[in-house]
């Protein structure tokens, strides 16, 4: 599939992925609905105005939606409406479009309307009303369990039972670009000692954690499970996230009712959500029977294939040095599968609204130099050397942290483009 | 001070309490702002719109606040707006009136704006944008811990350095009178087979949890800590609240990142925002030194009565029985004051918004029948009796929750009304 519009082959949104966005721009300094392709970001509000829906008349009545400064009421029509708009846009886009009127030889729209990606300023894609983070990362968190009690007990008993999660901070989840302070914190200087006394400190242990998360488009309504084998279709798409860690507060903070601080300062997600009907190329079988025998029904798929296939990586930068790439992982590291973690998330009968975000879990393979995170790859003290010579253990203040996953091949990638943030240094505090 | 309206003695909502809320009504359907006096809701909405604002120049340019379905955007107006306000709703209600042409003399805006309690359906009164319930209850803290590890290790080695606190499920959280369903999850049947194979039930030890809640007004940004001292402007009033817990799918799931299903089902709150001017008179010193010399300089706070005296209780109804009182308690059982909570919250950069709901955790007294759980006061085995014969350990289906909470004396009381609910049956599945 090739289109009229010049699209680099290394583009991360070739004409087979179509993923949406919100986005402004100078001359539009409204937040509007977008999707991008290649180097250019299509305004869906102008396109729409415009008559750009013309020949898909199933989505005259919700054009409003294109025009929100989220894509909540985009996401709440569902998947088959989304699948209609993003095999349209297709449509429009390829070389041999059947309506080469709308945008092809429409040089008005396509200058109103295609915008280069370097002109637009991205926002994030909804309004999460409440993140919940996973810990659906197989060698995650077997890697973190072998740090922290030993190989043989490295995986909780519960841990190939359920998809376990947390509630995290929706308000502090960012899109890509936006700087991070290093946070503040209590911390131990010295964990061993009796009894524990913490100091006040910058986090010394910054780290990253390499993830994928969904956002939820149907809603279902308290004390309504949503059955597993339907879980998918509540699911708008996906993007990369990096779940900042500050491992010195989570390790004082944690006992007994989880992370709280460690995580609340930031979470950076990528602006373009890619449609699960993007990746269904890229489906692949579980790491491990995702149904095995001993698995409760309410979390048995009919399907095998429910993780995806996608390379994943990311790469350190300090104060425009030349970049290293940590790590190289992929997707279907995960144990369990989104529409698994979605049908956990509400078998309470707990309701998911458009907007929702579920955190993957920190993705590692199971090999060095796969890990997803920067504490599994050095063990809190064997450093990871950087092109530039320097040395990292945890994340320096002026370091550039992207991380990065397309899944096919050249020409017709489908990938989510840069999770990036630069790390300031911590706020000083007059106390 | 004495109202020219009749208000029960035993009232929570004398005039010198004047909570916010929101509300409709048969005759007004649309939710809108509302104080609560005696046994009636004062529609601000109308009440603005009728002129009852006349005498209160300096509110003139917000008067659309109280139209809206929620007061997130009147507690945005900030401390001191809310003070002013109530001060002239209380001027406007008492005996001796300086306004009387405004309600007291006109039995138009009497009618129209003056609603039987009865009469009106209340609603949330926040959009709540996250929530994060804390574990500041000392008493529960330690009882818990006797519990699970036993009276030496009863307190974790940072309970008394910070807040303890776990982000919590904002979309479950319903208003007082909504019934919940016993939710459904994993459980261990038999805890001490190996290895550790859960069953799928409904919920068999489903618990309360006896809270207090903070309503975030004043927001700051991300990478801005809130000073403690400053931290309690930052707060709109305070709710009750009804932690519901599912014991049994907290103990199988919550290692190592904290409860999640045993809490996302639902948690219940109070209508009536109880502003922290109205609960002045009821400040008292901390259990503990609040600013013990070891507590560092972020969390010390220049007053040390920074807790509420505050008499709290629950009790149980089955099927239109008698009520017992199961408990007892008071609100100045916690060891961190709300502005020390927020102040934790914020010390990473984390940013607070208005609506944003701060839990206190359990707030448990030291003694039998003080306890804010079930499982504290049973054990887990000894059951508690019911005024009708039956005997509980935790919930049963049918029975109806209700927590309240006071302070002051008879026809003065400055409460927050009921916390109720009813549960229902486990929804039946099929899976």
């Amino acid at each position: 599939m090739t289109s009229w519009l010049q699209i680099p082959k290394a583009s991360p949104f070739s004409l087979a992925n179509i993923p949406f966005g919100i986005i402004s721009s100078a001359n539009a300094p409204s937040r509007v609905a977008a999707i991008a392709i290649g180097d250019h970001a299509l305004n869906l509000s102008a396109f729409a105005s415009s008559g750009g829906f013309a020949q898909l008349p199933a989505i005259q009545p919700h054009l409003g939606v294109f025009s929100q400064p989220t894509l909540n009421a985009f996401a709440a029509l569902g998947r088959p409406v989304h699948r209609q708009v993003r095999e349209y846009i297709q449509s429009v886009l390829r070389a041999d479009t059947p309506f080469p009127q709308i945008l092809k030889d429409n040089e008005s729209l396509q200058k109103e309307a295609l915008l280069p990606l370097s002109e637009v300023t991205n926002h994030l894609p909804m309004q999460i009303g409440d993140y919940t983070d996973f810990y659906a990362g197989l060698n995650h968190a077997y890697n973190l369990g072998v740090l922290l009690r030993g190989p043989d007990n490295a995986l909780q008993p519960n841990y190939k039972h359920l998809p376990v999660a947390y509630h995290g901070r929706a308000s502090s989840i960012v899109v890509s670009g936006t700087p991070i302070h290093r946070p503040n914190g209590q911390v131990l200087s010295n964990p061993t000692a009796t009894p524990k006394i913490p100091t006040f400190s910058p986090c010394k242990r910054l780290d990253i954690e390499l993830e994928l998360a969904a956002f939820v488009s149907t809603p279902n309504k308290m004390g309504s499970p949503v059955p597993v084998n339907q879980a998918e279709d509540h699911i708008f798409g996906l993007v990369l996230m990096n779940d900042w860690s500050a491992r010195d507060i989570q390790a004082w903070e944690y006992v007994p009712l989880g992370p709280f601080n460690a995580k609340n300062f930031a979470t950076t997600i990528t602006p373009w959500v890619v449609l699960i009907d993007a990746l269904e190329p890229f489906r692949t079988a579980n790491l491990e029977p995702a149904n095995a025998d001993n698995l409760l029904p309410y979390l048995r798929e009919k399907r095998t294939d429910n993780v995806f296939d996608i390379p994943l990586e990311f790469e350190i930068t300090n104060a425009g040095g030349p970049a290293t790439t940590v790590s190289r992982s992929n997707a279907k590291n995960l144990l369990f599968s989104f529409p698994q973690m979605l049908a956990h998330h509400t078998i309470t009968g707990c309701n998911l609204n458009p907007g929702d975000l579920l955190g993957s879990g920190t993705i590692s393979g199971a090999e060095s130099g796969t890990q997803g995170s920067m504490f599994e790859q050095t063990a809190g003290k064997n450093p990871i050397k950087l092109a530039d010579g320097s040395e990292r253990i945890f994340l320096e203040d002026g370091d550039t942290v992207v991380l990065r996953g397309k899944a096919g091949t050249e020409g017709n990638y489908v990938g989510f483009g840069d999770c990036s943030a630069l790390i300031l240094p911590a706020v000083k505090l007059d106390l």
